[in-house]
């Protein structure tokens, strides 16, 4: 299974109306912020959770269900709602209070299960088996893909085309989704941090395989395995992957704060650190383009 | 004195490369928030201060000289760093060390005196006249609210043209500038804080006069007096006057953040409470842009 720029284009359709169009940030001519954090719910997940649902045409009585404590939970929360259907939320036992909260104020129902994320995955399945639910998938579905791709499109309406995207990975349904808008017209480097190698670890190998989650970014972009389709679409597209350091991402997301005033999660400022740290660095001239991803953070920790 | 669209439209042109043309965030096809908050050093001071000094032409040897200590300290300091000048910037001593820090990092040299804001602004003018160095107003001079008023262009570029623009106002610089860009092509809502009313004072006096300030946005928007040339254009505009309690700018700052991301001050978020608590309420279909105008707060107090 795969995603075209046809699907991204069908998805930014549907999406009309549904999603914001978030605004770009030129900073010079040659670099631009997409500030995908201030789409509904604070990250771009909306994108792909909403075009999931729509795309499934009559929605079942269970509604939606899907298995994440942080952003993609608050997405199918909130297409639930804009759509007057059920949520139902997994999350594992740790969850923090705050985030299952964050949930409920959606309206979701929340069920907190299994001492980590594939625990709380695998109840949401034998959970949707039994209902009915729609399940939507964090990354690895080709309509929440493809959904997430809207961005790209948007970002090179908004700036005229550029030469190169940096877009952060963590189970690669967002660079899977650009890789897919942009269909060549502008390369993507993916930025992951050190210790959530998924992309790395998995050109490497020829294949997703499992990693070891750690690290401030690990509240977004902690999967333990590249998606299929995220993973398929990049290695086509030979798209380069960049590693930053756990420092680096919390420089650049200070930095966003103090030059930009915008509030990034450490997960939103993977891409913007890539750049400043020097593991990318464009050529004279190249226009680059950064999504800020997310903002679903306490802001108390950018004093 | 006044200001012209013309006037603003030669500001645009001055201040080409060096101010960033702040994105907007559509957030239905009848609200618009202007995110001038991304603008460099945290508000739209910076392209009054800066017009002020590339309208000057050669610059004297002194530099500039300003006195605040806020937002239109920062906007010189930045300025004049930008042209590779002094800046020489007078505040209270009751400023706090972060503010005087900040106005330190960006290169100026800082003069504490006089109890309050117009005593440190006197001792300005006697070190000008001293100096040579080139007084920049915070919002009482023509270059500086046609500066201002760039935003005003840009907004209407970038929306396609609404019907209203909510704007707070202080000195009225801003204002001001945003009467003079739109020349009668959008009506202009002036919002205040019921604790600064300069606006709403002078216009049931005939003319400008002294207020008391207090409350939350004192910091940002609290002149005692309405600049004259503000004053004019809003007069001459027939400019309405709204007023919002403290207590409303303090929610509006909130859902600002929690519903997109923006982080604004006080003062940024004034014009936004207007809309929020009922203060101005638009027409079915009314295309109504909000500026919000400044960023520089404690991002600890939106949790």
């Amino acid at each position: 299974m795969s995603v075209s720029i046809d699907d991204v284009t069908r998805a930014a359709a549907r999406l009309a109306g549904r999603i914001r169009r978030t605004p770009v940030l030129e900073v010079s001519p040659e670099l631009f912020l997409k500030l995908e954090l201030t789409q509904h719910t604070g990250s771009f997940k909306v994108r792909g959770g909403f075009n999931r649902a729509l795309a499934a045409g009559d929605l079942p009585a269970a509604g939606l269900i899907a298995a994440s404590g942080g952003n993609h939970g608050l997405a199918v929360a909130h297409a639930a709602r804009e759509l007057g259907v059920r949520a139902e939320i997994f999350v594992p036992t740790v969850s923090s209070p705050v985030k299952v909260a964050g949930l409920r104020a959606l309206g979701a129902e929340v069920t907190q299960t299994g001492a980590v994320y594939a625990e709380a995955y695998e109840a949401s399945l034998k959970r949707a088996a039994e209902t009915g639910a729609l399940e939507v998938h964090a990354y690895d579905q080709a309509e929440v893909v493809a959904g997430q791709g809207t961005a790209g499109l948007e970002l090179l309406e908004q700036t005229g085309g550029v030469d190169t995207v940096l877009v952060a990975v963590g189970g690669g349904g967002l660079l899977g989704g650009i890789v897919a808008a942009l269909d060549g017209r502008a390369r993507v480097v993916a930025v992951e941090p050190e210790r959530i190698p998924t992309l790395d670890r998995a050109l490497a190998a020829g294949g997703p395989v499992r990693v070891e989650v750690g690290g401030i970014a690990a509240d977004s972009l902690g999967a333990s395995r590249i998606g299929a389709i995220g993973y398929g679409l990049a290695r086509a597209a030979g798209v380069r992957g960049v590693l930053v350091g756990d420092e680096d991402i919390a420089a650049a997301r200070l930095e966003l704060w103090r030059s930009f005033r915008v509030a990034a999660e450490y997960g939103g400022a993977a891409a913007y650190a890539a750049l400043r740290c020097g593991a990318y660095v464009p050529a004279p001239g190249e226009r680059v383009a950064v999504v800020v991803c997310g903002g679903n953070t306490d802001p108390s920790t950018l004093v």
